[in-house]
This record gives structure tokens, sequence and C-alpha cells, in this order.
């Protein structure tokens, strides 16, 4: 497995494109994505489970049953959630797009993040289309990249290839998180390509399975969104025989899928909005791998322990009480706790009782941009890795005024 | 039911008294609070449910079990809880208590509250002692209701009285709370006094019925601690006949008790770290009262909605993302969303669809001390109230570096 450049454009088959469409009034954000593969693709996705959807979660959830899609467009600067007319500026997205593109609008998948409840204008992104299909190009990927972004800071791209079957194989995604990103996904949206040839079943049991391990152990402020939607199409192009059962080839294609959406899920804790430095929180010795995984999320979504991960503040009482009310059952005598990041680690709890530590140097281990928050106690083998980020002022300023 | 003067010091038997004993290093603050009853009372508690108790709340649990106490110790500036000799530090409180005021240690209710994981050394509140048994008074009210505060910027007391079975009953009340507040109870103490003569078994189905739905529907950050407890006591000494049974006179107390409780609870969300405003969330016509409250708090809790009340924001797409997250069913076609404070009542949001409103209005309601975030659903009769604070600048301040 290594690391390719091109991003969702990398696999064979696949062009992106991004523009300023006038969804946004800032002329210098783009803020329409395309993607679009010369073959129809197998193709799954997951969606947010807030029981409040967007619009175009609704239409997606329709379209993907068939297991088929070629193209996908995206907009940011308007969630097209809770909105007048949403469902008729989401079918208006598929079916410029399809036309543009000559396909089925069933075949085109839509996605759109930003602000809730107004009315999402599908003029510009109409007027646009023409432009943004004749910029469909193998150097597109960082321009559709750009175009999701809402209060994100750094795009969120990755590209990798294996040889699976004797033929080499490519993914590429990209992504955007920023606020509102909680277990289980966040304001979150994927888009996944691959040349691999895979069954639409095994693929969206590939997806689910990774995003359950991946972006639904990502938290940043503890909101789950109305529009998180991950998507992968798949244009079998690369020419391996195709995927049918769980072997060894079904194997490689999950690793892979795995990786790249680990890439993400960090990317976006590490840019979690207003975030000075990513957060890992990791459990072992827990009763399985689900109360880890429960344990592991109280710690990395509580506002205390967060501000005191701004504070590079070795406040481990906050990471145990976190625990305590993550509604699992453990034993507080025998958990241990430490800090680590590249200056070393730092043990501060054993038994459930404080130690005596050295503050400098847990300050020293605390200030770096990448902190381990690691907790063991004595229940079992479960395990379990999450990603989350400081608690800052600048989250604070940034979402006390968005809408402005 | 009028408001009196007096604090836990208002029903007839009750004094207090609070001194600086050392425990905090700033000579300024009172760290170490002490009730006493002259006679024996019935007594009830209840405690966090976080899986991580505090040595205090161990001991409580056990001597609470006879339904009797005479006293109440309890110190700020160390929580007493993940710390080396925590049972033996909670137990020389007790007895040092008991001693002083010749008391069995059983009678004797213990509390801490502060930084956690360090351990406490009771030698300034065995030398503090005998001055505070000493200034045991009738006008000691104020001074232990600062003694057992942290980050919480003002003193939280109530004393109310109302007639019961022809006598003249009082209760009395003293809170801490500010960070780590989150349903069910937050890092609060709440110490209830009262002349009522009660039945112990009563007295704890009051008291637990009256804390459902007022301290556990309380949410500052979303952190649970290890500490919170609320006890009642009651001297018997107004004379009314005793209440053995759920009849009239006992729905009168149990008046005068969640009117005590709801009005700390409020106090203690309005006082939340770095709060500028109270937050009431109130949802109606839910599927039952449960219902409502989850969805109340999933919307008291969203940081992105708190910090949108910090900014005076009206983004009620934040407040109905937040109820869809909450794991409870309903129409998302149905809500109806409005802002209220006394500038008036702005409805911003109908049949789940965003309306057009006056900004400039919006934001004068939101701008006051108090907002009430109001959602109506048609699911049912359901409703419940729950009151919380705006996540701000301060509150990041005063959680990046506590232990300092």
């Amino acid at each position: 497995m290594k690391e390719i450049s091109g991003g969702v454009c990398a696999p064979l088959g696949f062009t992106a494109s991004g523009i300023h469409s006038g969804i946004r009034k800032n002329k210098e954000r783009l803020d329409l994505a395309l993607i679009y593969c010369e073959r129809e693709c197998n193709a799954a996705a997951v969606f947010t489970t807030n029981r409040v959807k967007a619009a175009p979660v609704y239409l997606d959830m329709k379209n993907i049953k068939s297991g088929k899609m070629q193209a996908v467009i995206a907009n940011s600067g308007n969630a097209n959630a809770c909105a007048p007319n949403g469902m008729q500026s989401a079918e208006k997205m598929c079916a410029a797009t399809a036309k543009e593109l000559n396909l089925s609008p069933e075949r085109v998948f839509v996605c759109s993040t930003g602000v809730i409840g107004v009315e999402l204008d599908t003029t510009p992104v109409e007027n646009a289309l023409p432009a943004l299909a004749k910029s469909l190009s193998k150097e597109g990927a960082e321009a559709a990249a750009q175009a999701i972004l809402t209060t994100d800071l750094v795009k969120k791209e990755i590209a990798l290839e294996a040889e699976i079957g004797g033929k080499t194989v490519k993914i590429g995604a990209i992504a955007k998180g920023s606020g509102m990103i909680h277990p289980n996904m966040g304001t979150m949206l994927c888009f996944i390509t691959t040349d691999a040839a895979i069954d639409a079943t095994l693929l969206d049991k590939a997806l689910k399975e990774t995003v359950k391990r991946t972006f639904n152990r990502v938290s940043v402020d503890g909101d789950t969104s109305t529009n998180d939607t991950a998507v992968v199409l798949a244009s079998g192009m690369a020419g391996n025989a195709e995927i049918t059962s769980e072997d060894e080839d079904y194997n490689t294609f999950c690793a892979l899928l795995y990786k790249v959406c680990e890439h993400l899920a960090r990317a976006i804790a590490r840019d979690g909005e207003g975030a000075t430095r990513l957060i890992t929180c990791e459990v072992k010795g827990a009763k399985d791998e689900k109360s880890a995984e429960k344990l592991a999320k109280s710690v990395i979504g509580s506002s205390l322990t967060k501000a005191a991960m701004f504070g590079s503040d070795a406040n481990w009482g906050r990471v145990i009480c976190a625990m305590g009310y993550s509604g699992e059952e453990f034993d507080p005598e025998k958990v241990k706790i430490s800090f680590k990041s590249v200056k070393g680690e730092i043990l501060v709890c054993e038994a459930g009782r404080g130690l005596v530590f050295d503050e400098d140097k847990a300050k020293e281990i605390l200030s770096q941009d990448e902190v381990i928050i690691s907790a063991s106690l004595a229940e079992g083998n479960g395990q379990a890795t999450v990603w989350g980020c400081d608690l800052t002022y600048d989250y604070v300023k940034i979402n006390g005024d968005y809408r402005s």
C-alpha cells in the first residue's frame, strides 16, 4: 500500500472540478464541486443518523438503492436542511447535473453543507453547471476538495494504491468536516472513488464496517449534523477480477478503504472548529470493543477534558470522570491513565489514584500538535481509538456568530 | 408560600457557619462549611450517577441508610475523588466533626468539591473544627453558602415558608454548581434544611422526585461529576403532625421542596462557568414527559446552540438539529420553534421550515439575561423544561487551566 497523488481523480475513470457558482457571496470561495466517472459505477453510501435529515440525504437514500452512481454534485454555503422547497432544490441540482453530463438523474449523488433552514436557490448551480462540467479534469480533485469546505481551514484529500488480484488498484477521497462533528458522523461529507472492481453489496458492507471504526469515532463538538454523508463509487477499471466474496482481495480492499477513512477522520478532528491540536483517546482493557469505544467517546466529547487539553493541563481527573459517566461499567480502582505525544509518555493515574508527576514534563507532552490520552482498564481485551480536538476560544468565536 | 430570609438557618433548629481552614491557599476564600441541627433529623439524599464516585459519596451512601442525620460538613478546594487515602480523609472529617459536636460519626454527612485526584489533607479541617463549631449561629447560612463555592461567582441560597397542617413550616437551602453540571446532577452540592415533620421514607421519595425535575434538568457543560450530592435534613420542629402519607400536607411539602430546588437549579445554570445568560429550553407536544425531557436536554447540551446563544444568534437550525440527534422519534415537519425573553417572542421555524423573521428583533430578544428556547411538536402532551447557559470564551478560559 502506498500513498499517491491525485485525490479523487487518482483512480482510473474519474475526473473532478470545483467552481464559484454564487451560492456563497464571497467570490473567492469555491462553492460547487463535481466528481464524474466515465463509466457507471457500483456505489454505496452511509448517511446521518439524525432524525432531521437534509433534503439531499432523503433523495440519495432513495437513489443509492440501485447500487449504481456515476457522478457526485455537492455545494457548500447552504445545507438545504429544514429549508423551504428542499426536495425540489435537491432534485433540481440532480436534474441539471444529469442533463449536463447526459446521465439519468438517479445516477447523480447530491450533497449540500452549510447553513440550515434557508432556501437553496439553485439558479447559481444551474448557471454554473456547463462551466463546471466543461472543467472536469484529472487535475480537478483539489478544486473539488476546496469547494465542499465550510469552516474547515484546510482541504482534506488522500489517495492510495495497492495490488489486488495482480492489478494495481487505486482509491482516492476528499472530505469536509469542521463543526457539528460527532459520532455518528458530523457535518461530514466524504466522497471516495476507486477503480477496484467490487460487487455493490460487498462495497456497501466494506463502507459500513469502515465508517463505524473511522468517521463514527470522530468528535469535534458533540453535535451530529443533518447532512452527513459518505459515498464510494467503484469504476471497476483497474481490471482486477471483480471482488464477489469476502476473500483476500476483499480484505486488501477493506484495508485500503480503512486507511483512507482513518486518514480523513484524523484530518477532520485535527481541523475541528477552532482546534489547536488533534486529541486521540485510546482505551484498552475494556470489556469489549463497544465498551472501549463508548468510554473513549465519552472522554473525547468531554468539554472539560477538551478545555484542559487546550490549556495543556494534565487534568486527568476529568478523563476518569468522563469515563465514569459514559454509562459503561468498570472498576475505577483499576484504571490507569497516561498522556503521550512525540515528547514522550507520562503516567498520571494508577489504580484509580493520582500519581505525583513532573508537571513540566506533562506540560511539554501536552503542548504538542497531537496528544494521546491513553486509558487502560482491567475488564477484558476490548480496545478502541477515537479522535477529537481541544475546545478553544476560537470554537466559541466561530460558532457565536456563524450565520453573519 | 412566601420567600423568607435566613437560608439553611431559617427552619427551626438549624445553625450554620463557614470558615477559611487552609485547604485553599487563598486566605480570602472560605473553604469549610458546617450545618448543624440541635435535634437528630430525618434525612434523605441523592448522589451522582457517575461510575467514579468521590470517597465522601461512598461514605454518605452508607450512612444515609439510617434515614438520620444531624450535621453536614463540606469543604471546597479538593474533591477527595480518585485521591490517595480518600476514604480515610472522608472518615476523618466525619469523626472530627462528630467529636466537636458530640455526635456519632454516622450522623455527620460529609461532602467535598474541587480538584480531583489530589490527596485531601484533613489537618486544616481538624484544626479549624473547634472554631467552626463555635461560630455556628442562625446568621451563619451565608458563610456556609460561600464556603462551598468553587468557580461559582455568586452564592446560591433560598428559604421559603408555607402552612402545613395549620403550622408554619420553613425550608431553606444552599447550593454550589458552576462547572461539570450535567444531567444527572453536576458538581453540584445542595444542602436543604426544613423544620417540617416528615417520615424519612416520604422525605426520600419527595427528594428523588424533585431532583428528577430540577437538578437533573440542568446542564452547564455535559460533564457529570464524581461528587454530586443533594441532602435534606428535616428537624420536625415546626410542630406539624408528621407527614406519613401522600396527602395534602405531603403535596404542600413537595411544592415547597420543588420551588427551592427549581430556584437553585436555575441559579446554578445562570452561574454556569463563563455563562453570560440563563438559557431555558421548553419542549411541548412530545410523546410523553420523558421524551420531552430528552429532546430539551439535547438542545440545552448542544455546544453549537450554546455558542449561538452567546452570540445572540437566532440559529434555530442548531436547535432542530440537536432535537434530531436526541434519539427521540418525532416528525420534523411538525416542529415549531420560537425564542422568547422579556423583550417578546419570535417564531423562527414552523412545520420544520425556516421562516423569514426580523433579525433585529431576534437579536434584541436573544441579548437578554434569560432566554427561552421553545420548541413544540405534534406527538402528544409531553412537556419538560430544562436549564442551561451559553458557551463563552470564559468557559474555555476557566477550564483551560483550572488546576493552576
